[in-house]
């Protein structure tokens, strides 16, 4: 990671951060933000709420960057320094600032909030300071020119940050006459890993542009590939890697930028107009949360049914109690007769059915923890497979979770083609 | 934050971290298992993969500190530099470790897989430095001491570093004659809100101990108290604060450590050899989920049902279509009638039903977003209260599910007590 022309450091503030009592997203946040305007951050130091400290972390790195951005220590209380930091590295008095006065008076008035003392601390800047608005918090950001760098204050509640970095990233895309915005492309993908997506690209994709930068992104249950341009001049080739990924990668592709799998099965069911039901044993009611958790999900799923116990599945859902007995719960048998099921007790055209084994205990030799059976499909086609997922529990709920629904996604979109995950979680 | 006389700095080191790609969680847990010992952080520096940097930041820390733990940099790679930094702060050379080796060994054979030269460069170390074992990776850990400053090295995985912080916490505490584990109660609370728990204690002790340090981590759903002594003189001021929290805190404390509602619901219902059923609508499953992801759960729960849509409601629970039709489904006749035909078709003896608007549509003039029914209890006692909590969807869910889950621990543990959130939240 070479130094850039533009250097940008970061400065946390916060006892809440040291202690650990907080995990610090925020900066991850700003990095991703600043990635839009192809700046990378060079240096991030984080010290808790002490003054001496704090001036002499941002004097120094004001001497070897371009633009510091501190976060955190904009409060009322007396643990919140950086406006006293900030002033006595820039060699400024503190001045009571008229717009972030008249902020802090339309907040309190908006509450019905007397304005008190300790607010109108937040109100007491370095002199010169130009204000950055805060849409969504009592304490303005705000920026000052220090030894020639830019410091730019910003609070530590993450609401209030993230609602100020389009102001920033617009004011640095200016100063810096680069466009914002336009020179990150991100696919959400499903069922293929990291080690093998950048193999697939390796042997399929000889002439990978050096102007357009990939990057992944690993999470549970997604994945994110990432195609990042530092200039305009790169556009059409990063469309043309776009293109190559999406051929490459086919159906484990979900969908572009934030795209969740909950959410591209509901689009995909209003589409038909259609409705998804879910049988759910090990996954415990996981699925069904993942769909009620996007808005407007009463549209395309109804009913489901957490049917954790072997008398419940028979009496809920009609599973026949031989079946139960003979072949056990978590059997081709029982997850089909589920889904089939819930189909017929919700009315609903289509359904996923999940029974399998979370662990940690309740494996055996020929069932180990981590085993699951899958059903999918409308009425009319049940689909099944049995996987293994021998990971800690609420992993494997995910997983599996994520998997009925990719199912159920590529169902809707007509394909057989089997994911990769088939073949790798063979149980 | 005052400089303490055993100075503790972190070094952490990944580009995958600058670019905001990933958060670290990292620095919050080695900084809360200092705490332990009564340490803290004073002071952390976050940069990318880069030698001269790594070498300029760990030299000054050396310098200014008796304790630097570096995460991250360990692995296979060629970006993987810090032994080779460490080395060169050091000025020694790096050498085959034996014991490096021998765990680079056994880690292949178990995996039945080869010692490749990749591998191998992981058990290239300063001279002279000590291993730590890594029971879940390859990549052992080290320590060396540079200019008297104990220079401790660990892996940037969560799951390696987490196994190796019992050997280095331990280690430290001999280094220090300090007991470790013994200096920190913490509280799980559900319903009662930062600003209240500190108005409470300030209003209720006067006499709170100097040497028992109060802090407050609020989190979704719970917020945790938690009483830190940092020396064992003071251990019984802790059990004496801890006991006057119980005292105050009452019903809204859930247990002790780590405790979650559900794992404590599951708990309550295992001593009463009871079961425990769910009728979910605006929550969508998201309560049956919070249950089952606790290992165990299928003894106390073993059927829930997502009844998101009005015809479900009626088919599946039996609720009256008059009453949905009357009085809708976010009202207490129909809660009622959910939490009674979930005990029904399940067999269970407890019920929590909820009916709600999660937003951010569907709310009216009459019933706004975030308004919710509750129903809890047993067929011969049903009882219902409406609130609003008027919050962004998932969180307005994740806090609904737990009230739920609340009313029915304070069910099972026999109190009518009305908590706090029920005044703070009427509808």
């Amino acid at each position: 990671m070479a130094q850039q022309d533009f250097t940008v450091q970061l400065l946390l503030t916060g006892n809440e951060i040291m202690s650990g009592d907080t995990v610090d997203s925020n900066s991850a946040f700003i990095a991703r933000r600043l990635q839009e305007l192809a700046l990378s951050v060079f240096r991030k130091v984080t010290v808790g709420d002490d003054v001496a400290l704090l001036q002499h972390e941002l004097s120094a790195m004001a001497e070897n960057a371009d633009l510091v951005i501190v976060n955190g220590g904009l409060g009322p209380t007396i643990d919140d320094l950086t406006a006293q930091v900030v002033a006595a590295v820039a060699d400024v008095p503190l001045t009571q600032h008229p717009d972030a006065v008249a902020h802090l008076e339309s907040w309190c008035a908006k509450r019905n909030a007397p304005l008190n003392a300790a607010n109108m601390k937040q109100a007491m800047l370095p002199a010169g300071a130009s204000i950055i608005a805060n849409p969504v918090g009592s304490a303005v950001g705000f920026e000052v020119t220090v030894k020639g760098c830019r410091v730019v204050c910003t609070p530590g509640v993450p609401s209030e940050m993230f609602a100020m970095m389009d102001d920033i990233v617009d004011s640095l895309a200016e100063q810096l006459h680069r466009p914002s915005g336009v020179n990150i492309v991100r696919l959400q993908t499903f069922g293929i890993g990291e080690s093998t997506a950048q193999q697939l690209i390796a042997d399929n994709i000889s002439d990978w542009p050096e102007d357009v930068e990939l990057g992944f992104r690993a999470g549970a249950p997604q994945m994110e590939v990432k195609l990042t341009i530092n200039s305009t001049t790169a556009a059409a080739a990063q469309q043309r890697c776009k293109a190559q990924l999406l051929d490459l990668l086919g159906y484990h592709v979900i969908g572009e930028g934030d795209m969740q799998l909950a959410q591209r099965v509901l689009e995909l069911l209003r589409e038909r107009g259609s409705t998804l039901t879910t049988a759910e044993s090990c996954t415990g009611g996981l699925i069904a949360s993942m769909l009620t958790r996007i808005a407007g999900a009463s549209e395309g799923f109804h009913a489901g049914f957490v049917t954790y116990h072997n008398a419940i599945k028979h009496s809920v859902l009609g599973v026949n109690e031989a079946s139960l007995e003979e072949e056990g719960a978590v059997s081709e048998t029982v997850v089909r007769q589920m889904a089939l099921g819930a189909m017929e007790k919700s009315g609903a055209e289509y359904a996923i059915a999940v029974s399998g084994i979370a662990g940690p205990d309740g494996g055996s030799d020929d069932k180990p923890v981590g085993t699951v059976w899958l059903a999918w499909g409308t009425a009319e086609s049940v689909k099944t497979r049995c996987l293994c997922w021998p990971v800690e529990r609420s992993l494997f709920q995910t997983m599996v979770a994520a998997a009925g629904l990719d199912m159920i996604r590529r169902t809707l979109l007509g394909t057989d083609e089997e994911p990769r995950y088939f073949a790798q979680r063979r149980a």
